[in-house]
């Protein structure tokens, strides 16, 4: 380790950065498994910034003034639980529970410890919610903290990563550093660039971020990146560029394949410890506070006023989603939107053109959308994303860690189903239900008119995890009026009698079929319960077991939507709650690779039609 | 339009340029929607590169030699359609069929038609997935056909697209070349970077690639670039930025916002169509055939010997997987592997080691994985893709869109759910079988022990379509004979009586908890079926309806997953296609977000292990 002069300070920090290598060792080896080689070589980089750049108040990680320090290399933990030992703000003791059954300091960080932001550990995340917070703190806090990034280089083979690159020149967040400890291993071997430093520069400056490459382990290159990079007011991000040793400091180790992943047997932890410092342990190095400044002032509360629709008229629900959108906004100055360059097709610039203030443009970059809205609930925000609802799967893996990550973010995903009609199957979410029913705790929501779209999203702006709402591209009948009630977890029961054979469940556009269908077979003589379940997740189980009891037990769902995870297996999961035999269930699904058509003729098609749907019935309670 | 000199060539291009704009506006304008302003951008573009250096056998989709033409930006499907017009591969009547049900011509592109490779529309997708093509020539197939991509500048917002460029300079893909149709407007207003063709320019250059800036409609500037990069050969990929105009051609909509994705009306396209030139019209401009060289010489092929494991040792099904694969590659040359940075987890690296030549590293990249996986279809080769099973919801909307595309591909997803243990939540796929269950036509597999899985994969590598297999982490007992023979759509009755009271139906790790409480529960005299369901689409129904006729009409699922979308509604779904009495299903299946532990102590706590198996059978059966 270079060093120009071994003043007090530079004296500090060697020994920070050896009890930050020896305490990831300790921890890694006490667990039996971990990382701490990848600990090792960001450990100068660590000691440097939190005992000099980093402003963070551990007794109140609420305070609005804090920097935020994001390990996007999550599996880095060790170095991160390292350093908040080193901080006061956990014990030696709680360090050795790393990987324990029920301790906080989990294999990856997550947010159940108090100072993480946001679970990581799948890679290339923690850049982009970084970069989001940034962009809260810059136009939306107005506030000075910096949000600081520590990045491997092997999740620079990321594009989310580069998502983040762009958006965050784009939106000129001179208030992010990325640290790049480049230790040129990834777990099977050379990463992609290996120790070409010059190639990450020269990609960072072509995105428009300032570059400073260092040795990652030289203090002074070190110190001099901080002071420029947190000093940058020219609207440009900094990546500091560190080349760094993977292991470093325990020769036995140091830049050798194969030490991924792998903590060190005990005798070689103890001789690691002795290589570094065996007297570097439990000292703590406290953390400057930030300043005590206040965030922006918020425009005042409001009640909120939301649209309202004329039963019989007819509107289209992802319409009815962006002027809800507008008048949330008016109401409550918390509310942020982003959404990826299909504003005017998810009706998200209602909102926008309204409030520009609130409104960020994320471009086609679905996964930097999510992010910035994980980002803005990290700031207790209440952000809604929109786009597609076929893109969302773009960002699945995002959303997944989302809800590791605890956060409180809308989701709004347009054009769901074949009755997007001409455009193709390219533009159709037909697994949106599946995939968004399967992220834990989450919330499903597909309603089928204006009113209750206004009041379903007015209900998501106050519902905390993962809220996804499916709208419809076509306009649809409006059959509720302005002063219907909704709740997440509700049902509607739409037609009802005593002598009801059978029991169609439809939400969003198949509700406008399962009615057309009710009025034929009502001519026949056969009548229906009809079922508006637009709350998919948490489904009305009592509504449910109701219907199947008094109408038959036989029940015929319809979905805009592939057979597998969707509606009709978000009914069929109800009654696995219930005790006693299954109802007979008959799905209606969408069942072929449709092509272009007009949304009546790809219905009629894909086999969810009205038309279908009393042939089903027909067959279900008459046996034709 | 600028042309230095009006040679006959010249001429032909500014009529060909004429006529594709002409049929562009047509077919959209017959269409009622479409994308008219986004082909006209590329009509210079597109004229000069067919008219000289594409190289295509319209009569012979799958001649070898043919050079691969996507267009990346989809909803210029007008402009492809209008191109295969002018070469003669379809009529005038068909173009005109543009967005009707039945017909070829869809809103955007898909390999119903037999001269598109891949289905386009959802952005970034189409330059990942050229790259690949671009590997398997240089690689593999070894012949030098050229790949050409054309690309929209809001697409360049995509994450993937940066993986493609990374992927393609790591692999020194001279043979690809990016046609950036930089027309500066996005669907709801300017891109990102707007007209700074510069901007992109640096960007490719940092990313390897060699980038050629031009003004896109003049001709001059088009020729010289397509000459340059399709000489190329310094393995560098050629980038062309075209500076262009939306709706270039007719005066009233060029370069304006609010024309994205809108058919002209009548009166309009006919205004364009005079201004344009109302003589250029249905004439055929044949494409040059290419050379006609063999591809590479293949190994020859061999009878498979997969490996076999002994009945009572312990094996992990990811090293299963890992050897099979190995064994595949040695019988069947056409088998390739990817794996994107974690083959010494997922196993891929014993197949890697053996052929070195057929396996490669995607790095942290999964989107550009499966791009690749696509692209090895494309060329008729067998693809296998691994990643931990977690991270394929990174690809999610790559694998959604390869259903579209027809793409024949085998994904293979480790490290599936809690009983991975220590590494905590970000690593656990609990939402990877829902996920893969909602692709179109998928086969959903996941196996319990390694013969089995060795069966398997013999079985995925003829297989169509989206094969997904999950494996697990952990060793786990091995309970078939190297001979036991499986299927898709199979399942194993693993434990069987005359007196069965319920049935219990697992896969995976969690068979093995089902055997170890069928032990419980028999010695407490209860004697119940246990079904290995390792087949999860398409389920083995006529099994599930006889188990459950035999055995008390009572079933209990359990699954490694979280509840939705999984095992336990594979299973649900199959009752729904049966006449009759329906039995009652009870779903085991993870319920609470856990942290790290051990595998044991996870599945104990998520409600998944043997002990919770017998809890939910004695109160089914016995109601305590």
């Amino acid at each position: 380790m270079t060093t120009t002069q071994s003043t007090p300070q530079v004296q500090q920090w060697v020994h920070l950065a050896q009890q930050l290598r020896i305490d990831s060792i300790r921890c890694t080896t006490a667990a039996g498994s971990g990382h701490p080689t990848s600990s090792m070589s960001a450990a100068e980089l660590m000691s440097v910034l939190m005992s000099k750049y980093l402003h963070y108040d551990f007794d109140n990680p609420q305070n609005p003034n804090n920097d935020h320090l994001i390990f996007s290399k999550g599996h880095a933990a060790p170095l991160l639980y390292s350093m908040y030992k080193a901080a006061g703000a956990i014990s030696d003791e709680e360090l050795l529970t790393l990987r324990k059954l029920g301790s906080r300091i989990e294999g990856h960080p997550t947010p159940v410890l108090p100072w993480v932001d946001v679970a990581t550990g799948s890679l290339g995340q923690g850049l982009p919610i970084g970069v989001g917070v940034a962009l809260v703190a810059k136009y939306v806090d107005k506030l000075p903290y910096k949000v600081f990034v520590v990045l491997g280089d092997s999740e620079m083979a990321e594009g989310s990563i580069w998502e983040a690159l762009d958006h965050a020149s784009h939106y000129k967040l001179d208030n992010v550093i990325g640290i790049l400890d480049c230790n040129r291993l990834g777990q099977r071997g050379e990463t992609d660039l290996g120790w070409d430093t010059a190639a990450y520069a020269a990609r960072a400056k072509a995105f428009g971020w300032t570059p400073i490459v260092i040795d990652g382990h030289n203090l002074d290159e070190i110190d001099h990146a901080f002071a420029h990079a947190t000093s940058a007011n020219n609207g440009q991000p900094t990546l500091i560029v560190a080349k760094t040793i993977k292991g470093k400091g325990f020769s036995a180790i140091e830049n050798k394949d194969g030490w991924h992943g792998k903590a060190l047997p005990k005798d070689m932890a103890e001789q690691a410890i002795q290589e570094i410092n065996p007297q570097a342990r439990s000292q703590t190095y406290p953390v400057q506070k930030p300043e005590n400044l206040q965030p922006a002032a918020e425009a005042e509360k409001k009640p909120l006023e939301l649209p309202k629709y004329t039963v019989g008229e007819t509107q289209a629900t992802r319409k009815a989603y962006g002027e809800a959108l507008r008048a949330l906004g008016a109401a409550n100055p918390d509310v942020l939107v982003v959404d990826a360059e299909v504003s005017n097709s998810t009706h998200a610039e209602d909102f926008g053109k309204a409030y520009p203030d609130r409104f960020f443009e994320q471009f086609i970059a679905e996964q930097q959308m999510v992010a910035t809205a994980v980002a803005m609930s990290v700031r207790h925000k209440i952000p809604f994303a929109s786009t597609f609802a076929a893109f969302f799967s773009r960002a699945y893996d995002f959303i997944r860690m989302s809800a590791i990550s605890r956060a409180n973010i809308r989701l709004v995903g347009s054009h769901a189903g074949v009755s997007i009609g001409e455009d193709g199957p390219s533009q159709m979410a037909l697994e949106d239900l599946a995939m968004m029913r399967a992220v834990y705790d989450s919330t499903v929501l597909y309603p089928s008119d204006a009113n209750q779209t206004a009041q379903l999203v007015a209900l998501m702006a106050a519902h905390p995890g993962i809220v996804y709402m499916r709208t419809t591209r076509e306009k649809t009948p409006i059959i509720y009026g302005p002063d219907e009630v909704f709740a997440v977890g509700g049902s509607k029961v739409v037609r009802q009698s005593d002598k009801d054979e059978a029991t169609i469940v439809a939400a969003g556009i198949t509700l406008h079929e399962a009615l057309k269908a009710y009025d034929q077979l009502k001519s026949d003589g056969i009548t229906v319960r009809v079922i508006d379940a637009y709350s998919v997740k948490p489904i009305d189980e009592e509504t449910l077991f109701a219907a199947a009891e008094e109408a038959g037990n036989k029940i015929i769902t319809v979905e805009d939507h592939w057979p597998e995870g969707g509606l009709g297996e978000a009914v069929l999961e109800a009654f696995t709650e219930r005790a006693g035999a299954l109802p007979t269930v008959v799905k209606l699904a969408v069942q072929s690779m449709v092509g272009s058509g007009t949304p009546a003729q790809l219905m009629e098609e894909a086999g969810i039609s009205a038309h279908h749907i009393v042939q089903a019935v027909r067959a279900l309670v008459r046996g034709v």
